[in-house]
């Protein structure tokens, strides 16, 4: 496995690639890789001739409270890792290299970066816009994959790519979970023994509250029970929200906003605190099925 | 000259360009083609295999007082140019191909839009830059022309270019002037008889502007004298700016801040209202000469 470090470099690697048309398959991540992100590698190598990982974590979609300095980092074992699962070429850029002195540009995709976990972490998907922007110009993928845990950030990066007009497809991969069913997440990491223990129930009011849905339960109804039942769960320090959601507006929906958005699909999605950790996930309800 | 309105079609195209290792030169135009806009053209023909040009009057860089609606659009005579000139592919997408309904990604330059021009129209680089880095992705040029009439927005496209990692190279044109000296514009159309007279007084003040700043004149001073100039000008309903500044960070430069920055290059430039044209121009003094 080849490892760049320069943005020139990979540059003038992707033009040789391109020269020969070559198919460039690309995961962007933090690090501190765990399943979640080794199943979108996988997907990956399967689809594309030459793969693409790049490591950066990205000072600007954390704010000043957040946990950038603490964010878990794991060079070493991320590379073993991504070695044995034949990537080709890691994308391993330092701060100064994506954020030089007089760095000014930012790309912000309106309206969606404001709800849901935007509401929380101001700024947050404008660093993420930026950054994947810029990791796009550089590493001009045909294809690139992110894992539906981060549900609202694959929306976003699907309007910033139609919006600017990146011919790039987007593949969104299903979340990987732990066997009682939490998220995996490099934040994960965060939680001790018992707080693990109780960042089990995300997932079991996720399933109860799509159940709801199934059963035709009024979307108020199920957005106070997820409410209810995450706040009273113990060790939970704060819930952020907990409701249905339009897949692709991120508007909360109601059952009455439902009926008329004709939504062939609801979003259940969660974002709360257990000790140092702030967690999300989600479970997409197909209402056809 | 082949000409393409969608954006699907244009990218299939360059893909095809990129197969075989083609040079792309491109240069956007917002039409009402003048020799400003043709020197661009053949500056772009000489230097790649194929050249591509896009008219696209982008409303997104209007603020709702300006002359969107009233711009000069002329696109037979412009079609009659640019086959001329050889042009390979006229890009000429309607409005609702480049935002459709729903559009909201936008890219800013911070600081540097703000500044000059950006001062007295609010979202004008943002509406520049969101434009830009759309073309830029649908065309991909390993090249693009931009005039230096347009101080502002070369500067801007360039950082936008560094920042977001583009791949391009900027290239900068010399502001082509009529005889008397007024730099072409397509809003060089909107002056009557007598303005277009009186706006030949720009040139000649950045003329005798850049004569004091070489003769070692105070930078206050060659202010004052460009301020005084022109607002006692005949028909000049508004000087909005008139000053020497910074090449890079258009900030106001004084002797003293100049003195410290160690510019080696100094930016004459001015904005001002004549009837109902909006005029800008600007001489770059060398001062290692």
């Amino acid at each position: 496995m080849e490892v760049i470090r320069s943005i020139r470099a990979m540059q003038e690697t992707v033009r040789n690639l391109k020269e020969r048309a070559v198919t460039i398959g690309f995961v962007p991540t933090m690090g501190a890789l765990h399943e979640g992100h080794l199943s979108l590698i996988r997907r990956c190598r399967e689809e594309n001739s030459f793969v693409v990982v790049s490591i950066f974590v990205n000072p600007i979609q954390f704010g000043p409270s957040e946990d950038f300095q603490s964010y878990p980092r794991d060079l070493e074992g991320d590379m073993e890792k991504l070695s044995a699962l034949g990537v080709d070429l890691l994308f391993f850029p330092d701060l100064k290299e994506i954020y030089p002195d007089g760095y000014s540009t930012y790309v912000v995709v309106e309206g969606l970066s404001d709800k849901m976990c935007g509401a929380f972490r101001p700024g947050h998907f404008r660093g993420v816009a930026t950054v994947v922007a810029k990791l796009f110009n550089i590493v001009k993928p045909d294809r690139a994959y992110f894992g539906q845990k981060d549900y609202q950030q694959t929306v976003i990066i699907k309007k910033l790519v139609e919006d600017l007009n990146f011919d790039i497809e987007i593949v969104v991969c299903p979340t990987v979970r732990e066997s009682d069913g939490l998220a995996m997440s490099s934040r994960n990491l965060y939680l001790n023994a018992d707080e693990r223990k109780a960042a089990s129930s995300i997932y079991r009011v996720l399933k109860k509250a799509e159940e709801m849905v199934r059963s035709g339960e009024a979307l108020e109804r199920v957005k106070e029970y997820m409410e209810n039942a995450l706040s009273t769960g113990p060790l939970i320090r704060e819930v952020q929200y907990a409701s249905v959601y339009h897949p692709e507006t991120l508007d909360e929906l109601t059952s009455e906003s439902l009926k008329r958005s004709g939504c062939r699909e609801v979003v259940l999605a969660v974002a709360l605190v257990i000790g140092n950790a702030r967690l999300i996930d989600n479970i997409v309800v197909d209402l056809t099925k």
